[in-house]
C-alpha cells in the first residue's frame, strides 16, 4: 500500500485538530537512558513502594478472591465501588473535607479525573488558570483539549492572591473565556510550597466572584513532614471545587485508583464520562483497596511514608547546602519535590545530556511551564532514591553545574560576543562555584 | 452559596458543547430495578467470570507480587507492560493477525482505546460510520466528541458493501468528512451477525479507496461455538485498521485491560493521548494477565468459555422457537446476543416497564442506534443466565409481548383510528401470539 498523506503517515491530515496537543516530551528519550540503574533519577515522581509490606496486599487479594471472587472479576459501577467510595470519605476526612459517599467518582488514577473533568469543561480556546510552575501532565490534558494555559505567579506562600486577581481581570478584559483554576495547594509539584490558609481563604473568594470553578489536585496532603498543612480548600467550599484524590502516593500507583469529589451536577456529568471512557474503574483494583483499608493500618502505612519521605528531603536539602551552597531552591514540608534556581545564564534543558552523562537526572523547569519560562528552573525529586544515592546525586549535579558555569567562563573569555550576552543576562550574577 | 447558573447547577453555561452529547440513558434507572436477583437479565453484556477458577488467578497474584511486587505497584509505561505486549500477539496471531509487539498500545479496556482513538482523530461535525445496529457505548463516545455517526445497513453477512459505498458518496457529496468505519464484524453486539471473509475484503477495498481509516472492535472473535470465524480484517491490512481486542471476555473484565493493534504514527499518538488520560494502565493488572498467560491453559479456558455461551445460545434460539415461534431473529455462531424483531407495532422501550414487573430485562432496540431506529428490536443477551433461567426469561418475555399484542387487539377494537395505523404498519402482519 502507498502511502496516501503528504508525509511518512498515511493517516497524516486525518487528525483531529486537538490532536496537535499531543507532543512528545522532548527529554523523554533522555529519560530512557536514565533509567538505566547507575543513573541517580532525581527525575521521576515514583512513590517508594517497597515501603509498603507486600503481604498486606497479598492479604487483601486472597481475601477479596475468596470472599467476591465475580464481583472482582466483573465490570462494575461508572461511579465505583459503594465500599471503596465510603472510604474515601474516611482519607478526606483527615483534611478536614465533609462529603456525601454519592459526590464520589473513583477514576483510573487522578489523572483520570483531570481528563474528564477538562473534556466536561473545556472548548477549544478557553483559559485554564494554573500555577507557575504547575504540573506537567495536567497541562499536557489541558492542551490535549486545546486549552489555553495561563501561568498565575507563586511565591513560598503558593499562588499569589493580588497576581490572580489581576491576570483574571486582564483575560477577561481580552474577552477570554475561563473555564478553572487548576491548584495543587499542597507541596505542590514541582515547586513544593504550600499556599497558606489565608490565601486558600482569599483565592476561594477570588474565584467565587470571578464564577471560576476550582480544580483543587491533592496527591500529596497526607504526606507532610513538620504537621499538618492547611486544610483542603475544599473543606470549606462545596460548590465551587472539584476535588481531586488519589491511592498512588499513600498506598501505590500500580493500581490505578484515584477519585474525583464534585458538586452534584457535575458528578452527574462525570460518571458518564467514566462510563464513556472506560464503562468502569477496576473492580477487581478496587476491591482490594477497599479490604486494605478496611483491615490493614493504613494511617500507620501512611506514617511510614512521611517517615520515609522526611529522610529523603533531609538528605536532598543537607545535600544542597553542603555543595551547591550558593544556590537557591524551596523547603518542601512535604510531598515528593523540591524546585532549584540556577544562576540565569544556564539552561537547564541543554544541561540535560551532560548530567545524564555524569550519571543523574532531573527534570528541566521549561517541563513545568505551558510558556517556555523556567529556563533556569529544575525539579529534583527526593522520593524515589535512598538518601545516600540523593547525595550522591545532587553531589554529580553540583559537578555539571560547576562544569557548565566552567564553559560559560572560558567563553566569555574566548567569544567577546558571548560575554555581551552573558553580562546582559546577570541582573543575578553567578555565584563561583567551583 | 446561590445558584448563579440558570438551572439548578451552577455550573450549567460553563461545560464544554462536548458535554452534551453524554446525556444518561433513558432505560438507566429501570437497569437498576433488573439488577435485582429475581429479574431475568437479558440485557447487560456481563461475561459469566464464575466459569474461570478463581484459584488460577489467585495463584498468578500471588506470584506476581512474591516475584516482582514493587514492579507491580509503581507505575509502568505508557504503552503497557512489555510481557503482556508479546502475550498479546499470540492472542492475536489465534485469529490470523501478524504484528509487532511495537504496535500494541495496552489500555484500560478496549473501551478505552474506543475513546482514545476518537479523541485522537474526531473534530466536531465528523462522520464516523458504523453498523446498523452498532455497540451502545462506541456510539456515546463517538458523541461525545461531536461526531455525527452514520449506520450503514447490515443483513445475515454482516455490513452490506454496496449500502457502505452507496454512503460513503453520499457523504461525500454532501461535503462530509468521514474519519473511520467502527465495525465488529465477528459476532457483533448487538445484531450477533458475522461479516463473510468475501465482503472483508470489499470492505477493506472500499474504506482505502476512500481514505477511511477502519476501526476493527473484535471482543468476541475467540468465543465461537461452530468453528472458527473469518479471520480479523486486520489479519489482511495492517496500515489501514486500528484493531481493539480485549482480555474482559476471554478472561475478566474487572482488571480493565485491554489493547489496540495501530500502524506506527497512529500508535505513537496513542500512547501520548494514553499516558495524558492514565500515565500508564494498570501495572498490577497487567502483570496478573502476563502471569496468567504464561502460567495457565489460556486456551483451554477459553475454550471452556466457548462451550459455557453455546449452551447458552442453544438454550436461548431453543426458548425463542418454543415460545415466540413467529417472530425473528439472528442465529448467533458466537459471541454474547441475539436481536429479535418484534412485530412492526410494538416498541420494545415503552414496553420495558412492563417486562421488568413481569421480572424480565432487555435492551431496547433503539439504544443501538443513532437516528432513533430500532423500536421493534431488542437486544437479547444470553451471556449471563444460567440455561433454565435464559428459558425462563423468553417464557416471560413471550408473555410480555403477547400481552402487548392483546392490548393492541382491545384498542383497535374500541379506538378505530388505532386499526387504522395498525394496518398501515401491517407491512409484516404480526402474528398471533396468544
Amino acid at each position: 500500500m502507498t502511502s496516501q498523506g503528504n508525509n511518512l503517515d498515511r493517516w497524516y491530515g486525518h487528525y483531529a485538530d486537538r490532536t496537535a496537543g499531543l507532543s512528545a516530551s522532548e527529554v523523554r528519550a533522555l529519560f530512557a537512558v536514565a533509567s538505566r540503574p547507575e543513573v541517580v533519577s532525581l527525575a521521576g515522581g515514583m512513590p517508594y513502594v517497597s515501603a509498603i509490606p507486600s503481604d498486606l496486599i497479598t492479604g487483601s487479594m486472597e481475601r477479596v478472591m475468596r470472599d467476591s471472587g465475580p464481583a472482582a472479576l466483573q465490570y462494575g459501577s461508572g461511579q465505583g465501588v459503594p465500599a471503596l467510595r465510603e472510604h474515601i470519605l474516611d482519607v478526606m476526612a483527615m483534611e478536614g473535607i465533609r462529603a456525601n459517599v454519592d459526590d464520589v467518582v473513583v477514576t483510573t488514577g487522578s489523572q483520570h479525573a483531570l481528563e474528564l473533568v477538562t473534556k466536561l469543561f473545556i472548548n477549544p480556546g478557553d483559559v485554564v488558570l494554573a500555577e507557575g510552575p504547575s504540573y506537567v501532565t495536567a497541562m499536557v490534558v489541558f492542551r490535549s483539549f486545546q486549552a489555553q494555559v495561563e501561568h498565575v505567579e507563586m511565591d513560598d506562600l503558593g499562588l499569589v492572591p493580588e497576581a490572580l486577581r489581576q491576570r483574571i481581570a486582564a483575560l477577561k478584559a481580552d474577552g477570554k473565556r475561563i473555564k478553572f483554576l487548576y491548584t495543587i495547594p499542597t507541596f505542590s509539584n514541582p515547586a513544593g510550597v504550600t499556599l497558606s490558609w489565608e490565601r486558600r481563604l482569599e483565592i476561594l473568594e477570588i474565584a467565587r466572584s470571578n464564577d471560576i470553578l476550582v480544580l483543587e489536585d491533592n496527591p500529596y496532603g497526607l504526606l507532610y513532614f513538620d504537621g499538618p498543612p492547611p486544610q483542603a480548600m475544599r473543606s470549606v467550599e462545596e460548590d465551587g471545587v472539584v476535588y481531586l484524590g488519589t491511592f498512588s502516593k499513600t498506598l501505590a500507583p500500580g493500581f490505578r485508583v484515584g477519585w474525583a469529589l464534585a458538586p452534584h451536577a457535575i458528578r452527574e456529568k462525570l460518571i458518564l464520562a467514566n462510563e464513556a471512557a472506560v464503562l468502569s474503574p477496576s473492580s477487581f483494583t478496587q476491591m482490594i483497596i477497599s479490604d486494605y483499608l478496611s483491615q490493614a493500618d493504613w494511617r500507620g502505612q501512611i506514617g511510614t511514608f512521611r517517615d520515609v519521605y522526611r529522610e529523603r528531603r533531609d538528605a536532598m536539602l543537607h545535600a544542597l547546602e553542603d555543595y551547591l551552597p550558593d544556590l537557591s531552591w524551596t523547603k518542601p514540608a512535604g510531598g515528593f519535590y523540591v524546585w532549584l534556581t540556577l544562576p540565569e545564564n544556564l539552561d537547564s534543558k541543554s544541561m540535560l545530556p551532560r548530567a545524564v552523562r555524569e550519571l543523574v537526572a532531573y527534570t528541566p523547569g521549561t517541563a513545568f511551564y505551558a510558556d517556555g519560562s523556567g529556563r533556569n528552573k529544575m525539579r529534583l525529586a527526593f522520593c524515589y532514591p535512598q538518601p545516600d544515592f540523593i547525595r550522591e546525586g545532587i553531589r554529580r549535579l553540583s559537578t555539571v553545574i560547576n562544569g557548565e558555569l566552567e564553559l560559560l567562563t572560558t567563553f566569555s573569555q574566548t567569544a567577546p560576543l558571548r560575554v555581551d550576552r552573558r553580562q546582559k543576562n546577570a541582573i543575578n550574577p553567578p555565584a563561583n562555584l567551583g
